[in-house]
């Protein structure tokens, strides 16, 4: 257990940081889904370390190989598994680090965990790598949800000090969306994308990283989606979002702000559209009660740390003499994963939806 | 599906807030816990309405009635079932906003869902009274994570602006954490615990509500629970934590701290201590490390939205009319939920530790 | 973990046979549905012994009391609980046989377990008793299916050495598949079940007891319910069938009877009907391929072994002295447990086709 | 949902008869076990069609590539993957009869449950090819269980009317046991083996084909793994077992025969051995009581139906045309797929019985 998640769409993913391939198989998905493979390419980009100066040196295509759960270009119903070979793998470099804990990597804990046996280069089934078959299973839920006009955006929403405006979707517009999902550090406010940029060099010269912030919102979606206490929309998103590495927060609508809020600031009053629906004026639940959809746009936040490995000396422990000794981790790292976990936010959204659809929709059979 | 959780341990749990009971059953318990029912009484004690001069103005004893898997003052690893009675339900009340949305609660969601087949009257099963049995369950596991010296404390970090001093584990000590669980507003700092009570009471005399946020600490707890990816420690507690009503936010560690932190700064170091274990000088990541425990306790933090229930006037819409019409919630209400959601906090999380250690320790059997 | 079942309805089962009461949680039921109470009153008399001159004498009056999950006569969507009060209990009759294994029953194994903890009480969790929750279970779920035009029926293929004529659904009339529901010891051949009486009575002069075989049939199922490999209708249906107490068979279509056949003779040959639809010119899959249902009706066979508690001398082992004693099972038991067993299995039946309809139907939500 | 199993040890089954590739990953598989490649290429040739002069004459090797979980030779905790390619294909054979229903398989099934979208050729993921990645989960579990000295024997029981010696664990012999693991048609009955070999090559000249029965037993087993109801060790064998292509029956000890018995011929009565154990004098049970093992070896019978794909010609639906055709299905087929069952049988029972273990067991971890 462990890399298993989902209810009605299953995802199995698989495969270490310097193994032969990363993986995944996904069962469960809807059969007839037309597989845009343009469209998966360049949801693999936006993950992809080449595809920003921002992120690692490390640079591999990543194009998933699907070997099997699709015909004549659409899902046939049965699992659907890809592969992403390991192109640019140089174990060497991790070799003499064996016995040592990178601080705030999960080395000790998969040493204690699997008794000595996990493969430890470069953190191996831990690594931050294994969000590109995540990316791959998102593509294909977004282009499973197109059908239920359900859209995610998202934008970086911190990284250090440096915020973004806030992702207010009674304000924003359509287009402002729209830009958001082609560029390498999505932000709404130009000049805060620039500051960030500038904080994240900052870090890379320092031999640093910096954490940030996430925020994302899902359109279109409809109420009554989800159940009550543990299989509600939340807590489906949380086991989802909690599984993508350096994730340490998550809040959704107005999050840790409704500690500082009364009640009478805080509710949000429904009110009849001109359309006859009900929405509401606010929405700082961010789209769902009691578990449940409600119609407005679903909106969380996600707190990343900062990338664990730098390049400046750290105090660890060699846990093979068990002796206290000075680390400089090397390889290829970035001073800050979030904009490139923003698409994997999006892509494990993008499944928990689905799910939600599915169970919601069933499926359809064919009537002979 | 919904209100059923759990991988070894597996809870099930019933009722509305104006039906006849609520209550729970747990399967997969294990067997020959002595039922110490001092320790339940006091732990429903600390979510009771009448413990406490803060809550709601609805007393009622809830004392479950335990029906079976218990014979002769112990588990027997056959499912446990108890039963709360309501009561004290008048669903007069109720009856006359039968149509009405409450704003920020799961009316309108659970007539959706439910088609408007839901049982509206206080909520229903969305009631925050369905937590009386998970503080039930709670406080099983903790009798039976004794065994295995896991301790779990809190406080209240912060109601409106004040905000109590953090839980420092490596300064606190053990007289201040024993503290903690004696208290009905459990704080480190009393001063910030005598004007939560002031701006609860603040509240109250506006006829209005405030939010606040609960810090949890685990300790006592071994490296090596969890799994990667979906079936981590975090993944478990945040979907098990936003199962519990009113909560929007789970952070881990520094969590959304970690945005404007460098690596260096963020990162724990490990050591190796005077008994030859290994530990970290800094716990920013919360004890858990790639979904998987490293011995450090479990640190994390949960905010809560102001309860949504308030007597002042609030726009809404009655669904049975599809018309606009202001709404004065009335009934009996807390203007913070948050000190009685403290132990429904430390319930799901124990629960959720015992699921974790039965799946490291497996169970017991007779040698005949 | 045990005795937790289903994926879209999950049922929660509790009791012990010499506890307070017994019951279950049904948690996922869908909404809306009119909750017959003669109807399920009918159903659990079909199980109850005093329905039959055939059962054992232990008489109660088994009415399930249902405190949460329906509102205003129909279900809510929330989970429903229904508890069903042990009246007749005589603890007393056991006491003096704690540590003797009752041959063939779950004594022994239930004791290794539970590690000595198990309530040993006429089986405790154990006892044929906790399939009265079934059976309240199911006469919901038939109710659910209503709607789906799904019918199940099951007759008493055999007792002994005696057998019924075969279900060939080809051949029988709506009038004798009426008349199966409405008999205590429901069979298509009169002197069958004639004879069967004869040989129940036998056993139970002989203070002996017998096996026999149920055969189910499910009518109205449409084709495409299911899913591959490990998720199909006759995975799921064994997985709740085994969960049965004293069933020790289970076969599909011809089931065992095609190790010994050609595929030439065992093929069912599809054609097209008058309106135009694809069926089989026979059944002997039993209206499953590959999982997944084909509009045939769905037909199986059920083995369950003789009552082991007879009152006839066997050989047994005290655990608590590790000793070999002679042991006269006392108290009150059936002679044969086949045709109150045979509701269960239509029960469990239920809950199964019932899953299967919401994975394809998914569930209706309200338009406001 | 369908392609994956499992509780602690998760499998996900992937591919399809005409695909690129078949193959598996295995989620949750202990740590430190050494993966004795030999041992697994022996259990894949046990299956693989060119192991027997019986089988299929489509000969691939059938080779697994491991491309993930394993580390310097031995499992590392993470998942596991394997690959096997598919060689062999002639997907023109196929084309053909696109719209075809082949009587007795899976195609109309699966064109009605995934709409249309199914790959059709072959079968595509209800091909019995895709039981060949089960064999190598089976060969890992069977590594991981040596530790625990627990060992899986099987038979051909029959085949046609031809029906070898019972397996009599009271009175078979060690190197009898030993022997069966050695043999592509592994009987005790020397003389039925040859007959069984006999009316196979008749239904091949016949172009037709034959069913059958394997009987599987399991030594070694302690007592005490399982759980009761639903989550029994009955339970898990049978959702396991009936995913297998063409197994259309199941029973566990005395099965079918209880139906004739009186319960004081079918009750097993206990006994102490000379070691101070609990056994029983006769094994009807088939090793398990309520759903518990009791240290007796676990023992059941599958039956197999007929390989559906006959040379002769059937009259069938064309469900393009929605006409009435005859057919005649082409391709390399068993006469009789029972031998190269059995190793499927053992393979699966090795996953529950792991899955098992390691919930009773727990998983081990290192103290650094």
């Amino acid at each position: 257990m462990g890399s298993t998640f989902g209810k009605t769409v299953k995802i199995s993913v698989f495969g270490e940081s310097h193994g032969s391939a990363i993986g995944v198989v996904i069962d469960g998905f809807p059969a007839g889904i037309y597989v845009d493979t343009n469209f998966i390419k360049r949801e693999m980009e936006r993950r992809a370390p080449a595809s920003t100066n921002l992120g690692t040196e490390r640079k591999e295509r990543d194009i998933p190989q699907i070997i099997s759960g699709v015909f004549e270009g659409r899902t046939t119903g049965a699992p659907i598994t890809a592969i992403i070979a390991n192109e640019n793998v140089l174990s060497k470099d991790y070799e003499r680090i064996a016995g040592f804990i990178r601080p705030s990597h999960a080395d000790y804990t998969g040493n204690v965990r699997y008794n000595g046996y996990n493969d430890y280069r470069g953190g191996g089934h831990f690594s931050g790598r294994l969000t590109a078959p995540l990316v791959f299973v998102g593509a294909l839920c977004k282009l499973a949800l197109e059908n239920s006009e359900i859209r995610i955006v998202s934008h970086v929403a911190q990284i250090g000090e440096i915020t973004d405006r806030p992702l207010d979707l009674y304000e924003v517009s359509y287009n402002e969306l729209e830009e958001l999902t082609h560029n390498t550090l999505p932000v709404l406010d130009v000049d805060a994308g620039e500051r960030m940029r500038e904080i994240i060099e900052y870090a890379r010269s320092r031999k640093d990283s910096i954490g940030g912030i996430v925020e994302t919102a899902v359109l279109g979606v409809p109420a009554g989606l989800g159940n009550p206490m543990f299989d509600g929309v939340e807590n489906a998103l949380s086991a989802a979002i909690f599984g993508i590495p350096a994730v340490k927060g998550l809040e959704f609508g107005a999050g840790f702000g409704f500690a500082s809020m009364f009640g009478s600031e805080a509710n949000d009053e429904p009110f009849i559209t001109a359309d006859g629906d009900i929405e509401t004026r606010s929405n700082n639940n961010g789209g769902i009660l009691g578990g449940i959809t409600n119609g407005m746009p679903i909106q969380f936040r996600v707190a990343f740390k900062p990338t664990p490995s730098i390049a400046t000396p750290q105090s660890t422990v060699d846990m093979n003499t068990m002796t206290e000794q000075d680390l400089v981790v090397g390889g290829r790292h970035d001073p800050c994963i979030v904009p490139r976990a923003l698409p994997v936010v999006e892509a494990v959204t993008a499944l928990v939806l689905l799910d939600f659809i599915i169970q919601k929709e069933g499926y359809p059979t064919k009537n002979c």
